[in-house]
């Protein structure tokens, strides 16, 4: 595994070293916007036969490398294959998004909650990550990813996706010890299976707190971020002698990007709402940024991509620490020949800052 | 009309002069949630018509202050009122919300948008707001509102309620002109129409802008706040030889709160996400703060309720300036009981702070 990348930027961007131009990739990048995944996903009968089937999660992954110079692969997966493989049997029902078949809904329930085996329960996902390591052969880095604990919990506790996070919150006011209870068994899920990724051959990883933006600052700390430090604390922070970077991303978590910074990781994710610049001045010494891209922007024009490209470039300015990114991820209505525009406009206009 | 308030606290609070505990209103408080609230509704026949009525809108902003003992009455309306006198046709599809018959979906009818007049198409809201001015009989000021031009062109554009504002967003990064277009001639009718309630009876006015947290910090800038500023400076600030108080929230606006602040409004609404103690050191020295417990607190007990409220009062601190509130409309799955736990818990904890 210790070959040379033929690509490292997006490392060295994540590590803070100089770059030639601004890295790029897109958050879902392997997504329903281009033809050849629905293709796939068709073929596959189902999204979860998909994620579990270590050949066609490879084939999706590698999709968006072939129609665009990105600068890293990540794991095709779901944040939801950890509360299943802990026994809450997901489901996708047919545009109701996803569902669990037995959510957490009482004490008992919650008390029996244990983590996975991940060498059983999830040797699928660790499959796939060595295969999609293998087929990119040194051309780009390939990220592994879990979600938050406390998103994961929102699934787990609602039983599905949720508009207002009632049924959660109102675990989390009431009954704070059953909350913490869930958190804890899931952080060190997250904590080895994000660690067997990474043994599997993942070069860098992203936590995905989709969720925590939903929360109170005091919430936010205490039941979200706690575990999110205890995560990237626990992850080994290299393989083969080289490092692994750690990205944390708390979508509409910008009021609280000096905390997020001081987890430890070596990067923060960003949604749109907050200015790249801005952030810098409050954690550029401690992390790099990757983002900041709203993905509407992506159904404009090419002229308009191009211009919030430079706008958010400029923002974060002069050097490296910045990997390009949308602030969430891309829409399954964007024309692919957008997402193409973006790419080129980044690596284009990036080179006149480093 | 210039008789004295028995209970100005909550205008004194804005302006932040001293008072004796920290006034709470909450808002949508004539809501679902009230079974009295629910009956009115059904003898209306709908919403609309609800809403229409002056003698039934004059009922319902009443009825939370018959159950608990707040600090401030709110006009109770819709933020659609204003579209739906512009020509779009409001109207509430039975579990889809708002909906207009004649959303902008085209330049032409961009084009054609014109500012209503105030004094005929919105003559019902005016007509409700000195009737219920009259009603309370001096007790509690009586809050107008408006929702702001970003908001009310989101649901003009994208037809109702959205989930990713691709609509809007498109239009306002491909044809900049047109989008600007609407949301000049919209806060010219905002302006009109928050003049309009503050000489119909309004002691303080309040611009909803319910979206401005989906946009990203330049479009923040450009397409919502220049336009809630222009408002700010072009209301009635002085009614009858009284000051109006202006508060402008924006939800999952706390990464923009300097600069809301520097609209010159009166005080800035904060939902949940920012400690309302950073937000003091930030402008404090400028504005009042309206908010900012999350309305899920109300789901737990009275025990939680207190405890959150404490929480809230000790990080704001000493001193005038602070309008509790909830950080978004109270759910209509709240338990009435739970609601006067919170006033009580406010007007009580409150005191040790003034």
């Amino acid at each position: 595994m210790n070959f040379k990348l033929k690509n490292d930027t997006f490392l060295r961007a994540l590590l803070r070293q100089p770059t030639e131009y601004t890295p790029l990739w897109m958050m879902r990048q392997a997504g329903r916007y281009l033809p050849e995944y629905c293709a796939t996903r068709k073929r596959a009968g189902s999204f979860l036969n998909l994620c579990k089937n270590p050949d066609m999660a490879t084939e999706v992954t590698l999709q968006p490398l072939e129609r665009f110079p990105l600068d890293a692969a990540i794991l095709f997966s779901d944040i939801l294959t950890v509360p299943d493989a802990m026994g809450l049997g997901l489901y996708f029902a047919e545009g109701e998004g996803p569902k669990f078949e037995r959510p957490l809904h009482s004490e008992a329930s919650i008390k029996a909650l244990r983590a996975p085996d991940i060498g059983t329960d999830l040797r699928y996902v660790t499959d796939a990550v060595s295969q999609i390591r293998k087929a990119l052969n040194g051309s780009v880095p390939l990220i592994g990813f879990s979600g938050s604990p406390w998103t994961l919990s929102c699934y787990m506790v609602e039983g599905g996706s949720s508009d207002d996070y009632a049924r959660v919150k109102t675990l989390m006011y009431t009954e704070p010890k059953l909350m913490h209870h869930i958190l804890e068994v899931t952080a060190q899920a997250v904590t080895q299976y994000l660690n067997a990724q990474i043994e599997a051959g993942a070069q860098a990883v992203m936590i995905f707190d989709s969720w925590g933006g939903a929360l109170s600052h005091y919430a936010f700390l205490e039941f979200s971020l706690a575990y999110m430090q205890r995560i990237v604390q626990g992850l080994k922070r290299e393989q083969d002698g080289v490092k692994v970077p750690v990205i944390v991303f708390t979508k509409g978590g910008g009021l609280w990007i000096e905390s997020i910074a001081d987890t430890g990781c070596d990067a923060v994710g960003l949604d749109w709402t907050m200015d790249i610049g801005i952030a810098r001045q409050k954690v550029g010494h401690k992390v790099a940024l990757q983002g900041n891209l709203d993905p509407s922007v992506l159904f404009a024009t090419p002229e308009a991509i191009r211009a919030e490209t430079e706008r958010i470039l400029a923002s974060y300015g002069y050097g490296s620490g910045h990997v390009f990114n949308l602030g969430h991820g891309i829409s399954q209505f964007t024309n692919p020949e957008n997402a193409a525009a973006l790419v080129q406009a980044v690596h284009e206009l990036s080179r006149k800052y480093h």
